[in-house]
């Protein structure tokens, strides 16, 4: 029997992350809090979240167990509920079902079948490059860049962290010096060019959970976007699979 | 000869509850106020409005007359209006136009021929039931089982007031205990069920005019939907036929 | 070499007046400010703006030049714009591209070949009344014209300043008495018809602009509206083309 009351913010952060790369999604429910990793279809993007107990308000749960969850089910009731309302989720294995309820108001959630649903392995990467940067400024910079591309390029170096997206004829460039940054760490020069549509929504999550973000960055290789809410009881995670540059 | 000056929002209240069941209506200025009978198409929905005089700034009416109107042509002129505008309509029968004016504006409305307009008749209905409720609640749960289905069920007991929605593979419920009503009388069990769309429709009016709203509830009966607005001078009354359910 | 700084809000009423006309513009910079007149391709309306060097927080040119303008991709990069932020423009005639700044981000905008875009010439016009009146009112008008009918007619006296829209059953009528208007200068009755959707969206560009507007009015003949913003800095004039009654 699993049983939590959550801030309504909280619990609709976590399914906003990951309905943007999947319709359905297992998240473990684990005696420390809910965990989840997804990979997309096309697996270009990736979601790893930690959404820790202390981030309820109450979390009683005695035995692990995993749910497969609609994500559009879980939205549709959370629609309802407005910032300060507390939402309480009951499951029990024997029922099968997921028992949501927002003030008055239960739905009860037939949940789908974990077996065919496999789990979702995070990829070690080694990035040699750290920024941590305002939301918000990356947020700008995607917009700008998704009037004339599908795709911008991230670059870091000593000195700056930089966002560069050709079009056929215009270029869009934001270039942010080390001391306007919460801070970098970049020993040499690194690279890679990501999907916009991807990226954006990424960031669009990163920026209504928290001010800044941190990005590992490589040379044509993944990007880590990792970011924390409520407290810090909340962890996301992103990979993002780079596309390799035509020459 | 009518004449009337009304604040925009009441008469736009009047005008958008009876626009959700049909285009045109038939309006009976009275002496003493305005009423207005239809049913839809389909006869399903019926509203029975009483505006009275009393909810004008001015009213003058010497003999009693019918208009029918394009509800579209009314709704046209009333978008321009703000919350505090006046409106002043006049109608002379000679003319057969309603000439409505909002500030320096005046449109010119031909009127429809009332003469294949049938009189609505009000069934006479026996309601065991009366729950009186915070609109906003019902909003809620309405909101909720959309999710889910295109019907929902009304119960009433001495105890409690009950909505459920059964979809394919969920349900909603919203129970609300006889302490957390305005009023219920329910000597025994009643329940109805109902298309949600026309209630929807309903519920989104009373929630514009009113913080509460009356219910009448039989079983396997039309429910009858109250609520006032304008210090009591508009009266709205809502009636819609129940769904058979299937067993 | 051309450099300017200027209020987000400033460059976009500019641009923002220019593409209810056209996608694609010459503008003139000049040493004294932007210049642009352009007329859309069916040559009903036209646009003539004069952006004073004033209205900029800097400004610099040395030389005269035409540039051509895709103003969707300034509209693109002016979007991530707030009310509150500074645009900088550069432009260099050898590099043959327009540089946006606003923040940290960039867009180099590759312009268009001005050889092919005609100069617009302004006809001389002797428009014997001129009405000057509070933008929001003509706003109004038009919105419940646009209700009936496509087109609407101006029409003033030495008395008042009138709008007049007739459709098929309905007329919208708006009547300002001289004393409600900011001025009128008309010694004989001058009366034209123009077309609702050019009107609608130069009405609404100065009502963005400025809380009054200019208007000359003659029989049957273009209308001039004229209105300032940025203190004055900005002048825009829409010619609307009359529409022949047919009687």
């Amino acid at each position: 029997m699993f049983q939590g009351k959550i801030k309504a913010d909280f619990i609709k952060t976590i399914i906003d992350a990951t309905a943007i790369l999947v319709d359905e999604a297992k998240f473990k429910l684990m005696l420390d809090g809910v965990y989840g990793r997804t990979v997309d279809p096309a697996h270009v993007g990736m979601i790893d979240f930690k959404l820790k107990k202390e981030a309820f308000e109450e979390y009683e749960n005695k035995e692990e167990s995993e749910i497969g969850i609609d994500l559009e089910k879980l939205k549709g009731i959370l629609k309802i509920a407005g910032a300060e309302d507390i939402v309480e989720m009951n499951y029990q294995k024997e029922e099968g079902r997921l028992i949501v309820t927002v003030r008055n108001i239960t739905r009860k959630i037939s949940l789908l079948d974990t077996s065919e649903m496999h789990d979702t392995k995070i990829p070690s990467l080694d990035l040699p490059a750290e920024i941590v940067v305002a939301t918000e400024q990356i947020h700008q910079a995607i917009r700008a860049a998704e009037a004339i591309s599908d795709h911008i390029t991230l670059i870091a170096d000593k000195d700056k962290f930089e966002m560069v997206s050709e079009g056929d004829t215009d270029v869009v460039e934001m270039q942010i010096p080390k001391e306007q940054l919460y801070s970098l760490k970049c020993e040499e020069k690194v690279k890679s060019m990501f999907p916009l549509d991807y990226l954006s929504d990424m960031i669009k999550i990163a920026r209504g959970a928290s001010d800044e973000i941190t990005i590992n960055l490589g040379n044509n290789y993944p990007v880590r976007l990792s970011f924390e809410t409520a407290g810090g009881y909340i962890k996301i995670v992103y990979l993002l699979a780079p596309r390799i540059e035509s020459e």
